[in-house]
């Protein structure tokens, strides 16, 4: 940017340090940048993040120190500064985006699978597989502020704490979150001193995973043990749970499933709701006002990730192994595919950027990271990075369940 | 944020030039931050800004030499870093949200009403007055890159420039207007070189200000010569414009108007809309579906600002003089009037925290902004300002239309 180059300035890390042993250039050059067009890139392999610049379609700097990163995922800090990445082996890092540093860590369970960020942006939750239960810390110090163990009784009158799954933050300075074992969903209110827990019990078998609604209204949980989902509407708790969509699920027939698909992502779009298929070839579109299915399209393979670009025109999506070299479009207004992508091998992961000119998909077994321009499909990049799986841009910080 | 504090670091501006010199502290200290949380509120009087940190709910800075503010409006760029002010006197201010300074200003008309940043972030608009007509300016270099004119035929047979009003940026790095005088709206394409425009004629009489919806789908312009909206489906431009909400307006009773209510401020909550009436003390609903009116709701006043909650639960509405020393609250469950707030005299604007847990706003006559908690209605801070108007928060760089 010629008119604010002579005013950026490109300053050595930890000034006042600088400042005491005199002028001379620290190792690490931090640069004064807005954190807008910032994101991380998970590397799966090598327990590093890519750390990646939109604007310029960049890897500014590779980090490791993150522990096991098979299936992390990542939130942001409501200044956009910091990422929380949530790693499999229960750690917990935190990295700063300006200076490229890790500046926080703890190992704070056995084995996390994900997490939020409250409203207000002051506590973190972690969902945990080992020893199960959710755990919330303070963002700034990292210190425990609640634990929620997620116990529940067995069929043999034992207690046990459940698997906790589709940790998400909600309006209200809530989180809400899934008991895998016992079939519960569990509401955890931040607003207060008394950290109150409300249980919703009976919500099917083995809910594995869940998805908020932009507007986090719906908290939609996908059950393993049986077909159909659970459905909580946050506007109308006093309701209760209810069952949609009897049929979605492997069906009486258990279709072999290669990937059970993310719920995370499924695409809304107006009053329709695009998702994956289990077990099947098929994107399924739903209306969102009575929960019916009213169409299904076919596709590519068994669908994984289904997303709707920002302004909801197009779908893409991701697919399970043995089809996941391919990424296809479809056209929201006509339902049809409109065209079919080959960006690398094991595709999995991508992120749309805020306003949805550009996407960038991962290629794992490639080795890169390909960004493609949304209206021409053009490449317009293609960034190494060693085994790229989640992708996550900073504008996440700003949206409720991002 | 004690676990930060260490690596946080105050930095000299101009770190370069302080090597050059050897360690002393510059005047002003520059501090490493994320822009996430950032925002900007417009000082009419002074024509100044006051920089404001939404976390710690503080002003940071005043910030002056914007010109004439009277009416601003403010668009942040792709990295969150810069905001770009629109003032009345022309001018084109751009404000490094870091350093806090001014690094670029033109003026580049006589009299500009607004802008927009198209959605890959390279180009900022605005909409004249005076002469009338569209300059597209490179966000880094702030040169001009391309100038509309909006020349019409006028009923003489003679042309002129007609006034723009309600410039928006939608998806296809497009940006889309109206013209006052000529009654029509233009949309003008950035993707490519040609800067191709297309025109669609006889939209209705004087638009005055439009909207965009938030997927950048529907651009509905109000029309001040006559009842009635125009609305232009951007999924579908071949279908032309359409008229909808005929009884939209003043009426034939020609209503006393106060004061014309802001299109921007529609609030989209599911396939409801709840907007301003025109010259009544009511809160207008309709559905989105086939633009029909549904419900009224009685308000204090005129309306000005109907704005929802980014989750879409309630509505906030402001209010012309001389009710304009209330904010209601409608719970758009029950469309009724749940809290009326005092914050000060004459209102003008008001601005959710990204994920809604706060609102901030502005009473001009008493020189001060308020920062309400959205679900307690409790009051957090209370913060000086010059005659405070719009208030804009940096999450709007991720946003369309916004």
């Amino acid at each position: 940017m010629p008119l604010i180059r002579p005013l950026k300035t490109l300053i050595a890390a930890g000034a006042l340090s600088l400042l005491a042993v005199g002028p001379a250039l620290a190792e690490s050059a931090v640069e004064l940048r807005g954190t807008g067009d910032l994101g991380v890139v998970i590397e799966r392999a090598t327990g590093s993040v890519a750390l990646v610049d939109t604007t310029h379609k960049t890897v500014l700097k590779n980090i490791e120190g993150f522990g096991d990163l098979s299936h992390a995922s990542v939130k942001f800090t409501r200044d956009a500064r910091h990422a929380f990445v949530f790693g499999r082996d229960g750690g917990l890092t935190r990295l700063d985006l300006l200076t490229g540093e890790i500046d926080g860590r703890i190992i704070q369970g056995g084995n996390s699978i994900g997490g939020a960020i409250s409203q207000d942006g002051r506590y973190v939750a972690v969902g945990n597989y080992e020893p199960g239960g959710v755990k919330v810390f303070d963002v700034e110090t990292m210190e425990l502020v609640v634990d929620v163990p997620a116990t529940y009784k067995k069929a043999d009158g034992t207690t046990d704490q459940a698997k906790v799954v589709g940790v998400v933050d909600v309006p209200g300075n809530m989180f809400v979150f899934s008991l895998f074992e016992a079939g519960e969903i569990w509401t955890l209110d931040m607003s207060t001193e008394e950290h109150e827990v409300t249980r919703y019990r009976d919500i099917g078998s083995m809910p594995y995973d869940a998805l908020i609604t932009a507007n986090g209204r719906y908290y939609i949980a996908g059950l393993f043990g049986e077909d159909g989902m659970a459905l909580l509407d946050l506007w109308h708790p006093e309701k209760g749970v209810q069952r949609i969509l009897p049929d979605y699920g492997r069906g009486e027939e258990r279709l072999p499933v290669y990937k059970m698909p993310h719920l995370e992502g499924w695409a809304m779009a107006g009053s329709q709701a695009f998702f994956p298929a289990v077990g099947r070839n098929e994107v399924l579109v739903a209306d969102t006002r009575d929960w019916s299915l009213t169409q299904r399209i076919e596709v590519h393979g068994q669908p994984i990730f289904v997303m709707s670009r920002p302004d909801e025109q197009q779908v893409w999506v991701t697919f399970a192994h043995p089809n996941n070299d391919r990424v296809q479009v479809i056209d929201t207004r006509t339902h049809e595919v409109i065209e079919t992508l080959s960006p690398g091998e094991s595709i999995l992961h991508k992120e749309f950027t805020p306003r949805g000119e550009h996407i960038w998909i991962s290629a794992r077994d490639s080795g890169h990271v390909v960004v493609y321009d949304t209206r021409t499909f053009e490449e317009l990049a293609r960034l190494p990075a060693e085994s790229p799986s989640g992708i996550f841009f900073t504008h996440r910080a700003h949206r409720i369940g991002l």
